[in-house]
C-alpha cells in the first residue's frame, strides 16, 4: 500500500489488498461508487433509491467525466412519448432487432433485450431525474442537433441493410439544449445525486481493491497525495471510464485506435477500474472493440459522393452512420478513404476538411490520388449508370442520395493517416458483467460485493456503434448496477 | 477445492488456492510444465538442460497435443543450414522485416527481434534434439509438401505486399518426413523429453494455481477423480494450448470464430491455462485475433482465378498466404468469397470443393451467384483489361499467375456459411509475457513463480499469421520460458 512509482513499462499497480492489512477505514458507506460520469451518477441514484447509503468517488475534481464532453444523446426507444409525440412509431422488438444487427457481431442479447424492453421506463426515469427532453424531430442525422429538439437518427435506422432488419425510428434523444448537451446532462444527473444523501468525494484517485477472502469490501484510494481506505459494507460499483488513454491497454488489445488522431475521453479513461477487477480476476470482453467515427459529415448532403478505399473501390453505403463508415475504415480498409464529390455538393466539411485534389475528370483524379490505374474509373462508371436510375445495387445508398456525379470532380483525403482528418476514437471493450452490474470472473461467477457499468463495462455495443448508445448503457446498467449492489433486487 | 460441476454459463473454477490450504503435497518438481505439445515439451528441455527437476502433466493420456495434428512447419530463417544448402540468402533483418508487417497490426517487437536474431541457434538446437530436416525446397506454397524436403514458402513472402517490404525467402521448415509432420516432431521432441530426467504425468487436467502470497508455487490438478496438489518449488509454466474448443471464452472474445465450420485444436484447447493465470490478475492480450485458412488451394494454379465478395469485387491478391485470405474473408469481407476460375484452371481443390455455378458468361455467372447487376462484370473487365498485360494494379498479384480468364466460367462458394467450404480456425490471443515467458499481471509486472509459452500466450502472430509460427514460436519461447523458470538466464 506504499505509495509507489511504476517501473518503466509497468502501469500503477492495481494489485488487491488484503482487508487484514487495513488498519482502520478512513471513509465508509454500503455502496461505493467509483466515477460521476453518467453510469456512476445513476448507479448513486440507483443505490439511494433503495435506501443505501452512498459515497462517490471521482478522479477529477468535480461531476462530469467524458459523458460531460459527449454530445448528450441517449439511446432510447420502443415508443417514448418523444417518439410519439414526433409522429414515429417503434416497438421494443424492432429496437431489439436494430441493436443485435448494428451492435454486432456478438451482442450480448440480455443486455439489448432487457435494455429494449425498459427503455421507455428508463426515459421516464430520466425524466423523474430531471433530464428534460424537447418533443421536436431534428432531420439530419449525425452529431448532436444545433437546436434542442430531442429526437435524432443517430445509428443509420433508415440506411441499409438497417432498413431491411427492423423498422427504422430514430431514438437519439438528446436533452434539452442546443448544441452539444453533455455537459448539461450531467449537470442535472450531478444535482440529481445531489439532492440524495449520497456523498462525493473528489480528487480521489481509486487504486485497489480490498478483499475479505473472494469479496470486495472496499477500496484504497490516493486523494490529496493519501492512501484512503474506504470501506464499502455491501458493494462497490466501478464506473471509472474505457481505456482510451493508456496506451499500454490499447496496445495489448487494439492497436489500431493508435493510429487515430483524437482519442476521445478524459484523462481518466486510462482503464484503472477495468484493471482493479482484472487484478481479482475479474474477465474482460471484446477488448478490441472500438469506435471510430469519419470526419466526413457534417453537411450531410455529402453523402452522394462516393466514398473509395485505396483500390478505388467503394465499401459501405455513404448515407448510414458515420460511425459505421469509421470502424469501416480504420478496421477493414486499412485506413484508407477518399469521398469524391462534384461542384454541385462541394463544401467544406463543419470539420475544416476541404478537398484535397480537384480535376476535371475522374482519369485525371485517379492519377492524382495516385489510386491503381483504371480503377477509380471502373468504380465511377459503374456507380454513374445505376446512378442515371437513382439506384445503388452494390450497396443500396438510399435513392434520396444517389445521382450522377458531375465532373470536374474533388476529393477528400480521409485517410487516417491524414492529420487534418480528425477521427475521433474510444474504446468499447471491457469487464464482463450481467445486467445487474454483477462483474463476472473468468470462470462466468459472480464476484461477491464488485459491480460495473458503462464503458468500463462491455455493453451494449459489443462490436458495432449507435450514437447515444455510451450514455443509454451507461444510465441504464449504472442505475440496476447501484441498485444491485445495495443489495435490491432490479 | 471441492470437486465441482460448474453452474450453467459458467466454466470450471480456476480459482486459486492458498498455500495454507494445501494439506500435503501429492507431487513435487522444481519446475513443473502444464501440456505437452510443442511449447510445453520445449519448456521441459530447457529446464532440464541447467540442472532442473522437472515434471510434466499433461491434460491427454500421451504427449502431442494440438502440435501433433499440425502440419510440423516451424517459421525459421536469417540463414539456417536448410535456406543455405537450398540456395537461398535470408537475413534476420529481412525475416524481422516480414514477421512485423504480417504478424500486425501491433507484432511484439521485442519478441520479433529475439527469435529472428536467433532463429539460426534455434535450428541447431531442434536438430541437436533430433529433430531433423532435409535440405530440400518444395516449390508449392501452402500446406505442408507432401515430400520429405524440408523448406516451402509458407507465408506469402514472395507475395505482395510483403515482396516489397523485405526481400523474400522460404522459412517454412518441416520436419523430415513425408506430408503433415507435427506427429513425428512431436515423437521426436517427447523422446528428447523422456531421454532427460524429466517426469510426465497423463491425464492430469490443470485446474487451479497455488499461491503463496503473489507467488506461485504449485497447482491442483484433477487425476483420476482425485485433486492433486503439485508443489513447484521454483516455477510453472503454463503451455496448454489455446481457446478455440471454449465457446464461452470464443464467444467473449472473437465471435466471428465460431462462424467457422473447423476448429482446429484438441479438446483441451479450452483456455483453462489462459483463465488459470487471468485468475491471478495475469493480462491477456489480442485475444480477437484468430488466424483462418480459406479452404482454396490446393492446387496453387487456381490462384489465377479471382477471389470476390459478396459486392463482386476483388480484396486481395489471390496469390498470398491462404490463411491471410481466410483471415480477410472471416473479419474484413463479412465471411463472403467466391473464387472466379475458367476451364483451363478448373480443378476439384484437394479439400472436395466443386465449383457451385458455371456460366457462359461472367453477365450470366453474376446472376447465378446473386451478385448486384453489373458488380462482377466491372470488377471483370477491370481485371482482364489489366491481365491482356498480365498486370494486377489494384492488388499486385504476381505475373505468373495473371493471365485473362476466357468463358466459360465457373465459381467456388467460398462463404464462411457455406458447409462444404472447411474454414479452419484457431486463436492467436492468450497470456501477456516477456520473451523469457514470465506472465505479467494486468499493470506490467511479472507474477513471481509463474511463466507460460505457446498457444496460451500471444506470441509472434499477435494480429496476422504465416504457417509454422505457432511451433515456432512454442518451440522457441517454451525452451526460454522452461531455463527461466528454472532460475537460469537465457
Amino acid at each position: 500500500m506504499a505509495d509507489e512509482t511504476p517501473a518503466a513499462g509497468r502501469l500503477l499497480s492495481t494489485e488487491p489488498v488484503d482487508v487484514d492489512e487495513i488498519g482502520r477505514w478512513d471513509l465508509e458507506a454500503d455502496v461505493v461508487v467509483v466515477g460521476l460520469g453518467a453510469s456512476g451518477a445513476c448507479a448513486a441514484l440507483g443505490a439511494t433509491e433503495i435506501g443505501a447509503d452512498v459515497l462517490v468517488l471521482e478522479a477529477s475534481g468535480g461531476a462530469g467525466g467524458t459523458s460531460a464532453m459527449s454530445g448528450g444523446l441517449i439511446y432510447l426507444g420502443g415508443g417514448t412519448p418523444i417518439q410519439q409525440a414526433c409522429g414515429f412509431e417503434d416497438t421494443a422488438e424492432d429496437m431489439f432487432a436494430f441493436l443485435m444487427a448494428a451492435c454486432g457481431p456478438g451482442a450480448d442479447e440480455a443486455k439489448v433485450r432487457l435494455y429494449c424492453d425498459e427503455s421507455v421506463d428508463h426515459y421516464h426515469w430520466l425524466v423523474g431525474r430531471g433530464v428534460p427532453f424537447k418533443a421536436g424531430f431534428y432531420p439530419e442525422p449525425g452529431l448532436e442537433p444545433p437546436t434542442d429538439d430531442a429526437l435524432v437518427y443517430s445509428g443509420g435506422e433508415d440506411a441499409h441493410p438497417f432498413d431491411q432488419i427492423a423498422r427504422p425510428a430514430p431514438r437519439g434523444h438528446k436533452p434539452q439544449k442546443r448544441h452539444a448537451a453533455g455537459g448539461f446532462l450531467m449537470e442535472r444527473l450531478a444535482e440529481a445525486v445531489a439532492a440524495t444523501d449520497a456523498r462525493v468525494a473528489p480528487d480521489a484517485r481509486v487504486q485497489r481493491l480490498v478483499l475479505d477472502g473472494a469479496r470486495v469490501v472496499g477500496l484504497v484510494a490516493r486523494q490529496g497525495g493519501h492512501d484512503v481506505a474506504v470501506q464499502a459494507r455491501r458493494g462497490v460499483v466501478l464506473c471509472a471510464g474505457g481505456f482510451v488513454h493508456s496506451d499500454e491497454m490499447v496496445a495489448r488489445h487494439t492497436p489500431l485506435v493508435a493510429t487515430c488522431s483524437l482519442r476521445l475521453g478524459n484523462d481518466f479513461d486510462d482503464g484503472t477500474g477495468i484493471r482493479m477487477a482484472q487484478s481479482i480476476g475479474a474477465a474482460v470482453m471484446r477488448m478490441d472493440a472500438a469506435e471510430c467515427a469519419v470526419p466526413m459529415t457534417p453537411p450531410r448532403s455529402l453523402v452522394a459522393g462516393i466514398l473509395v478505399n485505396g483500390q478505388g473501390q467503394r465499401f459501405i453505403n455513404e448515407d448510414t452512420y458515420y460511425g459505421r463508415v469509421g470502424q469501416e475504415v480504420l478496421l477493414r480498409q486499412e485506413g484508407e478513404a477518399y469521398l469524391i464529390v462534384d461542384e454541385a455538393l462541394y463544401e467544406v466539411t463543419r470539420a475544416g476538411l476541404q478537398a484535397s485534389w480537384v480535376c476535371e475528370t475522374v482519369e485525371e483524379l485517379e492519377a492524382e490520388i495516385g489510386l491503381p490505374a483504371g480503377s477509380l474509373v471502373s468504380t465511377f462508371d459503374l456507380y454513374q449508370r445505376h446512378a442515371a436510375d437513382g439506384a445503388d445495387p452494390l450497396f443500396k445508398k438510399s435513392g434520396e442520395f444517389v445521382r450522377p456525379l458531375v465532373p470536374p470532380l474533388g476529393a477528400y483525403d480521409l485517410r487516417v493517416a491524414n492529420p487534418a482528418a480528425f477521427y475521433a476514437t474510444f474504446t468499447l471493450g471491457g469487464l464482463s458483467t450481467t445486467v445487474d452490474g454483477e462483474v463476472l470472473t473468468v470462470d462466468g461467477a459472480p464476484i461477491p460485493g464488485l459491480f460495473a457499468a458503462g464503458r468500463t463495462t462491455s455493453g451494449i455495443a459489443a462490436g458495432g456503434y449507435v450514437s447515444g448508445i455510451s450514455l443509454g448503457d451507461g444510465t441504464f446498467f449504472g442505475r440496476r448496477a447501484g441498485r444491485a449492489a445495495a443489495g435490491g433486487s432490479s
